[in-house]
Parts: C-alpha cells; sequence; structure tokens
C-alpha cells in the first residue's frame, strides 16, 4: 500500500479523493498497488466530508512523515504551492500538480530538484485538463521531430467564442453567460487576455524541444477585442475565430504565440468547440496528430492527476526522464511570424481599391451587405510586412472622412 | 548502441528505415542509445537502396543473431510472420509489429511468450496507424474504468464514405477513386466488408478490459449497402454516416461491433474525414476525449513502430505491463445492443402513417422530395425490438404495391 497526501480540498482536490475511491480497484491494479489517502491539507475543516478525519491544517505533519510517499498539489497558484512542493521533492517525495502556474514559473527547477532526488515531478493536469497532453511527448511521440503545437487550451474563452460564432452574441453577453454557467471567473482576464493559455503552450513548447520556456517571452494577445462584426465575415469566409495557443519549431528556431486566429473548416481544430480543447501536434514523419477532450471541469482534471499518481507509484525507486533541461529556449521575435491576415476596413472597396492594393497586394475581397466597410484576406506575409502594409494604407488614406482600419485577425492559410 | 532487423521492407517497413536514419539523433536521446538497423529482411534484393548491404532472405540469421535486441515485423498477414515472431519472442528478443492481423489473431500468446522471456511485444502501429491510442491505454487513461471505445479505424472506407458525403458520389464511384488514389486494394473486402476495423476494435477493448477478446464474437457488416440515397436523407437531418467500430463495456458486461452508423453534428467523431482515423475514449470520471490522426500511411505508420522500439530500448530488461491476459472476454450478443434506427421506407408516409406507427412508435419522419419513399429515425429501442418492429410492419403491409423497408442504418442518440 502507497500512501499519498492531499494538498488543497478545493474542486480539483476533492475530485482527486473521489477517484481514488470510485475507481479504486482499477487503480490498484495499474499501480501494482493500493493507493491510500492518508492526508489532506487545507485551511478550512470539512466536518460532513469522507475526508473530515483526514484534515490537517499544518503542512509540516506532511513534509515530515515517512509514509506519505506522493504529494498531489492542487492549490493553485504559486504561494504557498511552490514552497510546499520544493520541500516535498527536497523531503524525497514523489509530487504530481495541476498547476500550471506553478510549473510555468518553477517548472525547471522543481524537474531539477526530482531529478536529483530520483523522485518524479509530473503535471499532466497543467494542460488540457483531463486530455493526455503531456505524457504523449514522452511516452508517444518520441522518435518525431516536433514542428508544431497548436492547441485550444482555455475551455473559457472557446466557450465564449463558439457563443459569438453559432448564436451571433457580442463579446459581453457571451461573458455575462459564461460567468452565470460558471464557466467564466467574476474577473476573467487571466481567461480572456489569453495569460491561462500562454503558460500552458509555454510548457508544452517546453515539453517538445527539451529546454526551458520563459512564459513571458511569447508573445500574447486575448480576445477581447474579437467583436460580432468579425464572425459575420467569418460566417460568409467559412471559418471560424478561435483563441490558439501555438509554437512552430524549425531548424533549432521557435516563434510562438497567443492569440484569436482565423482557422478553415478542414482545421482539426475547427470543429473544437463550446468548453472542449483540443491540441494538435505536427511531427515531421506523423504529420498532424490531435488530442480532444475536456480542458476542464473536476474529475476530468482530476482523472490526470490520477494518471500521474499512479505513474509515480510505478516508478517509485525512479526517476523517469520527463521535462526538460535548465538550458534556455530563445523565442524568435514576432515580427518574423508568418500569418495570411483579415482585415476590416472603413469605407466601401470600390472607393479604396487602389490604397488596398498598393498596401497590401493582391487580396480577397469579402464584403457584407448593409456594412460601411469591408474585408480583405492578405497573403502570407510576415508580421512586419503587415505592420508596414498598414501604415502605408493609413497614410494614403489620411484626411478622408472614412479613414481607417477597423480591425486585424491572423490566419493560418 | 542497440541494434534491430526489420522483417519486410514493404511501406511500413522502409518508412521504419526512413525515420531510424532522418531522424537518428531525436531516437538516440529517447531510447538513450543509438539504434542501428543491422538487417533487412526480405524475398527480393534492393541493389540500389540505402539497405541494400543489410539484406538477408534467410530469417535464421536474424533469429540466431543475439546482437539483434529488437525485432520489427511489418510483413503482415500471418504466414510467416506468426512463427518468426513467435521465434524471435523465444530466443529472448524484443518484438515491434504494425501487424493487426498477428495482434488479433495470436495477441494473447505472443504477449504471454514475452512476459515468460522478460521481453516487450509492442504494437501501437496496429491500430490507427501514428495516432497514438494503444499506449494511452496503458500509460495515460490508467485511473479510468473505459465505458467505451468508438472509433473510425479505417481510411479507406472513411474516404469512400467522405465522397460520397460532400460529392454525392454513389459507393462504386468513390470506390473506383480511392482505388485509383492508391488508398483502396483493387479487392477492397477487408476494407468495406469491416473485416480491418474488425480485428482493430478488437484489439482496442482487449486493452480496456485486460482480457482476451476473439474478433470473431464481434458483429461486423461493411458499408457496402449504404447509397447516396442515405446520404441525401443524412444532409437533411444534418447527420453523416460512418463505419464505426465500437465497444461498450457496463458493469463487466461488453457489447462490440463494426456496422456503419448514422452520427449528429455534435459527435467528435463527426468531423474525422477523408483517410482520416479518430478514435473516441470514454472513461468514467474522464468523460469523453477523442484521438485524432493520420491512420494508415508510410511514415505516420513506421512512426508508431520508431515509438515502440524506443520503448524496448528504454526496457530492454524488464517486461512492460501491457495488454491482456488469456482470460477470455465474453461480447454479449448483438440482439440486445439498443441504437435510435434510421429507417427508409417505400411509398408515401400518408399511405404508411398507421402502420409506421403501430410497428415502430413515435418516430420522427424525414420525407425528400421527388422520391417515393421517406424515413423515420425511431427512439431507442434493442436490436431485438428492431427486429420485431420491422416484421410487424412488414406483415401489415403485404399485398400491397409499394410495399418494403427499403434500408436501416443504426444511429446514436
Amino acid at each position: 500500500m502507497i500512501k499519498t497526501a492531499v494538498l488543497g480540498y478545493g474542486t480539483i482536490g476533492s475530485g482527486v479523493v473521489e477517484i481514488l475511491d470510485k475507481n479504486r480497484d482499477v487503480i490498484a491494479k495499474q499501480a501494482g498497488q493500493e493507493v491510500e489517502l492518508k492526508y489532506v491539507l487545507d485551511l478550512r475543516d470539512f466536518p460532513d466530508s469522507p475526508v473530515a478525519d483526514k484534515i490537517v491544517h499544518d503542512f509540516q505533519i506532511i513534509e515530515e512523515d515517512k509514509e506519505v510517499k506522493i504529494v498531489v498539489e492542487t492549490m493553485g497558484g504559486l504561494n504557498p504551492a511552490y514552497p510546499f512542493v520544493k520541500a516535498c521533492l527536497l523531503a524525497g517525495k514523489h509530487v504530481v500538480t495541476s498547476n500550471k502556474a506553478l510549473v510555468a514559473a518553477y517548472g525547471t527547477e522543481l524537474l531539477a530538484i526530482a531529478r536529483e532526488k530520483q523522485v518524479n515531478f509530473f503535471f499532466e493536469a497543467s494542460v488540457g485538463g483531463g486530455i493526455p497532453i503531456i505524457r504523449p511527448f514522452y511516452r508517444c511521440l518520441m522518435g518525431e521531430r516536433i514542428e508544431e503545437i497548436t492547441g485550444i487550451l482555455n475551455g473559457t474563452t472557446n466557450f465564449i467564442l463558439t457563443k459569438m460564432d453559432r448564436e451571433g452574441e457580442t463579446f459581453e453577453n457571451a461573458l455575462k453567460e459564461a460567468q452565470n454557467l460558471g464557466y467564466a471567473e467574476r474577473n476573467p482576464e487571466a481567461d480572456v487576455e489569453g495569460h491561462d493559455t500562454c503558460r500552458k503552450i509555454a510548457i508544452l513548447t517546453a515539453m517538445a524541444t527539451g529546454r526551458e520556456v520563459n512564459y513571458e517571452d511569447i508573445y500574447t494577445e486575448g480576445m477581447t477585442r474579437i467583436t460580432d462584426i468579425d464572425f459575420k465575415y467569418a460566417e460568409k469566409m467559412g471559418t471560424s475565430i478561435k483563441l490558439l495557443g501555438t509554437s512552430r519549431m524549425k531548424n533549432g528556431k521557435v516563434t510562438a504565440f497567443v492569440a484569436p486566429v482565423m482557422i478553415q473548416k478542414n482545421h482539426p481544430l475547427y470543429s473544437v468547440s463550446d468548453v472542449f480543447n483540443g491540441i494538435m501536434v505536427r511531427g515531421n514523419m506523423l504529420g498532424v496528430s490531435m488530442f480532444y477532450g475536456s480542458g476542464a471541469g473536476k474529475l476530468p482534471t482530476a482523472s490526470a492527476v490520477v494518471s500521474d499518481i499512479i505513474e509515480a507509484a510505478q516508478n517509485l525507486k525512479r526517476n523517469v526522464a520527463i521535462g526538460w533541461s535548465s538550458e534556455k529556449q530563445p523565442i524568435e521575435p514576432m515580427d518574423k511570424a508568418r500569418f495570411c491576415y483579415f482585415v476590416r476596413v472603413a469605407g466601401s472597396y470600390r472607393n479604396k481599391e487602389q490604397d488596398i492594393k498598393q498596401a497590401f497586394g493582391d487580396a480577397e475581397v469579402i464584403e457584407l451587405y448593409g456594412l460601411d466597410e469591408f474585408a480583405v484576406l492578405t497573403s502570407e506575409m510576415s508580421e512586419e510586412e503587415l505592420k508596414a502594409a498598414a501604415t502605408a494604407y493609413d497614410r494614403k488614406e489620411q484626411g478622408r472622412s472614412d479613414f481607417g482600419i477597423k480591425q486585424i485577425i491572423r490566419g493560418v492559410l
């Protein structure tokens, strides 16, 4: 029998406790022995819960109990998650976490301590909730040179964008609905500004390159400026707009960004909707594969945590080679990244044709009935070139009354 | 350095050789040492190929060479693949195969020998080509009670059905195009009659239950009777028709079948089209997840083989616990399986309404302009009940001129 402790009896933590109980037999079979919960650390008491007699308020009890071999961190945030996890690893305990902030900020150090102490630091649940996506990198796609990872990694924003797409909702109304359903926080910034997606794509990029990725190096743009008008164009073009986290690796160089992107119907992520997540991985031999499922939620996320507990139990005496080294992976400047661009322009195309062509070259034109604007879809160019083209257009148009570029959204070809 | 031999220099075998060369550095890093190809067994010579000096025609050379630790079987078929693989395992070599026929027919025995000899028998490439799907069962979803596996497991038939769906093609024409493109064999029976899918769902079901599944116990129906008319109805209903392999596990009882099934737009497999494969797995805690990618093709399939080579290299001295025991998993009779049914009936609904209602109860009616027939979508019932309903209807209608049921396709709710 192997003993565990859970730090934090919130949504995920209580989910882990539930699965350890409900799937006890399956877990014991896979882990090679029974997995027993010994402590739950929380500031609160839970007198009517099944863990009432396991609640402790003092972390030291867990840190110093030699019987506890695997510690599950589901508190979230950095403090006290970081010092607690570090202390557990230093005490020779395996640690399993669902905490993307922790992994993105301190993963390199914690992985190094785990290696040094010959224990394991696993974090399958930190990206993509219940979707197996960390493990495929070190267990499945081992023979591949990974060329691209693109994911819909945040269920909240995907729910909002799906509402806007299917029901013509405004961003504000869709956000309100997400909040009413409990999908979005009262302060939705971390989701809608792309910070959550940024940390997740940083973790996946580090898994793929084997090097530390600083999430602050990743260009991050939220989806708050996407409007219902954009989706009207998208509908006409047969495309959709998704908040993507992407990294592309080529000849040792890595580009990475988080941004709303217009994708075509045949893109594997096109039909990933509502609160679901999907992660597309392109390898040099494999081509494209895609992993899809519940990117959040109590039991799916807890299920990923439990798979880590089992892997730790299977490898009690050895460090499984996963993660990344302390070598830093540079991220190329965003200016060099290439896209086609969806550009909405004020006025009528008839009056602007010449200036548009001079600035953007040959571009597909999309006009919607009843709007005093139009859109163009450019051919592929770099961010740098796009900025130059937009500036050139602005200069030409200056002084006109129906002047201006109203929206720019990146697109993939 | 670890030495390997490849049995069969066909499409997959030559793909494996190519990846071992092109991704040499990645593979060495993951495997912990260089992986070197020592022999390629084939009846033919390949004088102008990169393996010209490695070709052998005599299996015994490989069997008896103690330096060869991992043997890759990519010959296909049962003879001589089965005796060769068995001999390699008995000689204490690890074996990796892409051969679903071999795994479905002799997997139980070969897994047992591998355990006995403390080597590994891996077969990731036997199902879903390049898609990681065998490994997720023993590496990712370990804490889950698997409740359902449903897959589009055959790229050829998915290509044909996609053509019929999108372009209104007849089965015959779509098959011809698949043959011209090299996606379908001259004799397409194994694909279109569902035999290929049957072996694959048998393997996945055995992975999920841990027990031997006899593929002959699985009800298997091909897709040759699906017509362009069926897709006309599907279009009107917003559904699609896919050849699915499914197993459902509940309270230790397993239902499994291969059949064309009508699925709704919100089904995770709805948008898996062309030659792509997708496998949906439902766990009791995780809910639904889906794995998508290239289900066939030289390099994707070879990539899965290479991931097995790497896992074997990482576990040279121990048998990784995968697969199933020799205990037999009974499959429930198909008569008890439950679906809703899409039923096409000759004549006009107006004239048949009463008989239809008496036989099938309340059912949604779909009429297409210009056809002397209509369709109903029943509520959920068992195969047994459906048969009884169809017989009851036939009896009522006997003697009429526009008599008869023209088509029945299973649907999921």
